[in-house]
């Protein structure tokens, strides 16, 4: 179907035009992928000029289609695009990658029309999923979310895991965009130029394939672009066999070309020369269409929680703390219609089912692939939702990657881990966290909370919410006592002190399951060490003027105990915090392999009973 | 093609015994997955009694076929197929789950025939392709490697990693067998029986798919496997449609049972009843093939590593620490047959393509699949190799899942992490390794290194091959001078004072590239405060008395710089193994998400340039 003689000019222009500024502004910032944005060109432009609905004066307008670059090397690819269709001023492409630009060596959402930070490849398609998912669900505008990919990163799992979700929820409002340039970082990518076996996969996860044989050929891509829009009922792909620096004749597709910007005077002329065949000298106003208005409710944050903050559980009863995720995600979510909740085929080990039952337009069963559960709620949390992601703390930092780019993209993703510890009992190692602690506490802007009983488990889920920001909540199997009054108040950053002798020797701080068991051991001390016990459950916000003042009430004599690895956990906050405080110093942890066991049994293992605990503090 | 009678009968028979066993001693345990063993029942009973080679006496066997049950919570199915087999006794499969029984929830390498833990799904076919290369590459005897998965599984895309190497690399030793139950965990997977769509995908990823239609039929499921056994040139994948709870007419294919033990004396008793009737009273021993002799040499542990103990690097020159892994890695591999090297598309950033240059035989180009590197490592290290895996730090966390499984397996899988910190400048926040530290420390066993110089970073690399554990090398991208000289020596656990005033009244530690900002500024200071400036190369083991010393010689007085996030990394492990030493303590480390800029202007934007660290230790 031939198309406009005057669209296809435009459209070569803008390609060239892509191409020029990645060339250019690479080769000033002295690093970047000049030849990874040369082989998407056309892809980009057919994108911006001809394909999507968006206002390019308003690029985080909730009703515009959206476009999650996933080969986030390709970055200046992109900014060149968003100026030629008049967002960016042609200057600031010129600062990229300097100290203080917004044009930054990947994508950072500090400019409005990158939701999530890429560069960390095979994350953007769970990401497109998760977005492509809100516009359907609360846009309601047929709005389409575009990810264009490179095929380097088609290896990573998280691109099939988003694969088999998106066509098993029929997601026909996103459609992936694969720049088959053949060349990866060191080499050859797996299949090369194979676009049959790349068709095959694509299609055998239940999406439209659509190969285009020339995808540096503006007609070619335009046809492909045109014929996605036609397809319903599943999600999209394109593939484009391309050439890496396509448009430049001495280095497309040659080996060794990765990741380097053209340095050299005459190589970078030529190159230019090249690609600039098909500039036009009076390029026409971009004429972008504009989106559908939007027709659902864009669900925004309550005035206050209050009506929800009281805790189902009553002093003196009993509940383990991974119950409180029912009513607590049920509550909140009936109050706050941002919040959503996503589950990795754990539901009915973790409470989430309740949440699913309740409400189940904003419940997605991410199955077992916790990698694109992490990236779906860093796509929802991006337009504007609160993704509150599911299942055992084990199994969390399988998406520990994920989580690391939603970090830094300040998105507030929430997680819950449940099945914390030790205390899981006969399932034994590898259904313990060990290491949870320590990793969600690197999360810039993240918090971590762990409370011990039912009511600050619902609290601190609450709190998990509010906070501005990613963030855990750590949550046990086991009943526990409910220790707390239902109305108590759980500061985020805050802590409590469960038993406070008038003159305590020591400042012992636990969390969790272990915080009952150092209760109970320092009640049985009574007349024999006078311990104060702190209920740490703000882990991060750390307390630490509270804990201070504490500690030296006890002359910076401190003991904890944790069911976590003896590194980056509680003892690590503690110690870190309140170094120079700190005189003495006891630590129990989980300091080897663990096996199975009843929880009673793992727990005297490693000192973390109450028997045991009792016997620590007494010969401390 | 019709089986021998007495075969199939005896088949059915063991089937029965693992259904028994697996009901009866889940049912005495108190928890466990029955029905999920008993759907892979005939799955097991052909492989151990038809077709896998081995000696069942001598499980750990270098020339066995071998087994990996990525479904790891059907491992009491397991247990009794090695009983069955017998090597166990029926009364140990009775101690499961109880603590100090090597019959754990989910199965453990202190049983021979365990080479990797198991029980956090979509890991075993990487751990499966990494010992059937093993198998190929070494032992030479045409030895097969089994991967029996769950179907819920496979929405992992960790199995799709494993699936695309596998087939690029032609590993047809490799059989994984898929037991298409159609119940997950808290509902019905995405594609249940859809038996078709699992053979497009599986044979789209270049696998030989064979599906059986009556996967709980003895003769359907032999004649699937000695199919398999004829096929050559690709890896099989079976695919067996089955039933969650097969062989227990009230239970099977219904929702509902997963992980659930049949406690109900009544419910147990017809279950028991039901399996029971392909029982025989008078079975025949088990006819098992022995596996053809090892034709490779087994690579063993050198006596010394003294030949290759001398660093490439003369005092006053200049490397980045990155760089040191072509020489460790060409040298320790030269002299230690047992080295294998692999890479996920970095190795002209890594320098890993020194050893892939060398000994191609003993390299594997992973591709953008870190998941699958890391699980490939496993399956390596259980068999006896010593695997290096290197890539960015930043996408190292890709893999934490299987890094933790591994170290919790105790497996030697080594790790390098190239591109630490801020100091990468323009690429960016998303290919700055922060929070690596805090993760690799968690590992139970696990060594950390951290070096500064070229000399240390290839004695460091000496040492992680060196150590009886997994472990992890942090290296940087920029340039910093040679400090140490080439036969210096660096124990593991130890530490270098690089300054030593002779009455220094503060005690700064470093690693890496901020060491050298850390010795300018404390050279600069020389007359104004006396600086003690320790490089803390080992992290983990911790230099704990050492350092201790160091401290006390400094009143207490401590400060910590670092290009990592403040949580986990080495000012935690500082102030939690010197809790109580730590008088005054200051930390400077990466508290914000960065952003791209030059290395010198981010080292500054976090205090981390010599002139700001000088400025801090003035004021402290």
């Amino acid at each position: 179907m031939p198309y406009d003689k005057s669209k296809v000019k435009e459209l070569k222009h803008r390609a060239a035009k892509i191409r020029l500024l990645s060339i250019e502004t690479t080769a000033k910032a002295g690093s970047g992928h000049p030849t990874s944005c040369c082989s998407c060109a056309e892809a980009l432009a057919v994108m911006f000029f001809h394909s999507m609905k968006y206002l390019p004066q308003d690029p985080g307008n909730a009703a515009n289609d959206r476009l999650v670059l996933s080969k986030g090397h390709a970055a200046p690819a992109l900014y060149a695009a968003w100026s030629e269709a008049g967002y960016l001023k042609e200057e600031e492409l010129y600062t990229l990658r300097e100290m203080g630009s917004r044009i930054e060596g990947h994508p950072m959402p500090s400019l409005p029309f990158v939701d999530v930070a890429t560069g960390s490849l095979g994350q953007g398609l769970a990401c497109g999923l998760g977005i492509a998912v809100q516009q359907r669900s609360v846009l309601k505008n047929n709005a389409r979310t575009y990810v264009l990919m490179g095929d380097g990163e088609m290896a990573e799992g998280s691109v099939w895991e988003a694969m088999s979700l998106a066509s098993a929820m029929k997601v026909d409002n996103l459609i992936a965009v694969v720049d088959v340039n053949r060349l990866g970082q060191s080499r050859e990518t797996i299949l090369g130029h194979d676009m049959a076996t790349y068709e095959k996969r694509v299609a055998a996860f239940g999406w439209e394939a659509i190969t285009v044989e020339k995808g540096n050929d503006v007609e070619s891509v335009l046809a492909a672009f045109d014929k996605a829009e036609t397809v319903t009922g599943k999600p999209v792909c394109i593939l484009l066999k391309t050439f890496k620096g396509a448009g430049m004749t001495e280095i497309s597709d040659k080996d060794n070309w990765h990741g380097k910007p053209l340095k050299d005077d005459a190589v970078r002329a030529k190159a230019i020369e090249d690609v600039s065949v098909d500039i036009m000298k009076n390029p026409p106003a971009p004429q972008i269409k504009e989106p559908a208005a939007v027709k659902g409710t864009l669900p925004t944050k309550p005035e206050s929680y209050a009506s929800v903050e009281k805790a189902p559980y009553e002093k003196g009863s009993k509940a383990a703390t991974r119950e409180a995720v029912g009513p607590a995600l049920v509550n909140v979510g009936g109050l706050d219609k941002r919040v959503w909740v996503i589950d990795g085929d754990t539901q009915n080990s973790t409470y989430s089912q309740k949440f699913a039952e309740k409400y189940p337009e904003r419940f997605i069963e991410c199955f077992i692939a916790e990698q694109n559960m992490a990236g779906v709620g860093a796509g929802l949390a991006a337009r504007g939702l609160v993704p509150v992601a599911v299942t055992f703390g084990a199994f969390l930092v399988r998406a520990a990657d994920q989580i690391r780019m939603a970090a830094l993209s300040g998105l507030p993703v929430k997680f819950i881990g449940t099945h914390a510890g030790i205390s899981i009992g006969e399932d034994g190692a590898s259904q313990m966290a060990l290491e949870d602690l320590a990793f969600f506490a690197t999360l810039p802007n993240g918090a971590v909370f762990y409370p011990s009983d039912g009511v600050s488990a619902y609290k601190c889920i609450l709190n998990l919410i509010k906070h501005d920001g990613p963030g855990y909540v750590r949550l046990s199997r086991p009943s526990s006592p409910i220790i707390y009054n239902p109305d108590e108040t759980f500061e985020i950053g805050g802590l409590k002190v469960v038993h406070a002798p008038e003159r305590p020797t020591i400042t012992a701080i636990a969390s969790g399951v272990i915080l009952h068991e150092l209760l109970k051991a320092a009640k049985s001390l009574v007349n024999k060490v006078d311990v104060q016990v702190v209920d740490l459950y703000s882990i991060k916000p750390f307390p630490t003027e509270e804990l201070k003042k504490l500690v030296e009430k006890t002359n910076g004599k401190v003991a904890v105990f944790e069911e976590h690895s003896p590194n980056g956990g509680i003892g690590s906050e503690v110690s870190r915090n309140l170094a120079g405080t700190i005189k003495k110093f006891k630590h129990s942890a989980v300091t080897s392999v663990p096996c199975s066991g009843t929880p009673e049994e793992l727990l005297a293992a490693y000192g973390l009973s109450a028997d045991k605990i009792a016997e620590t503090l007494e010969n401390f």
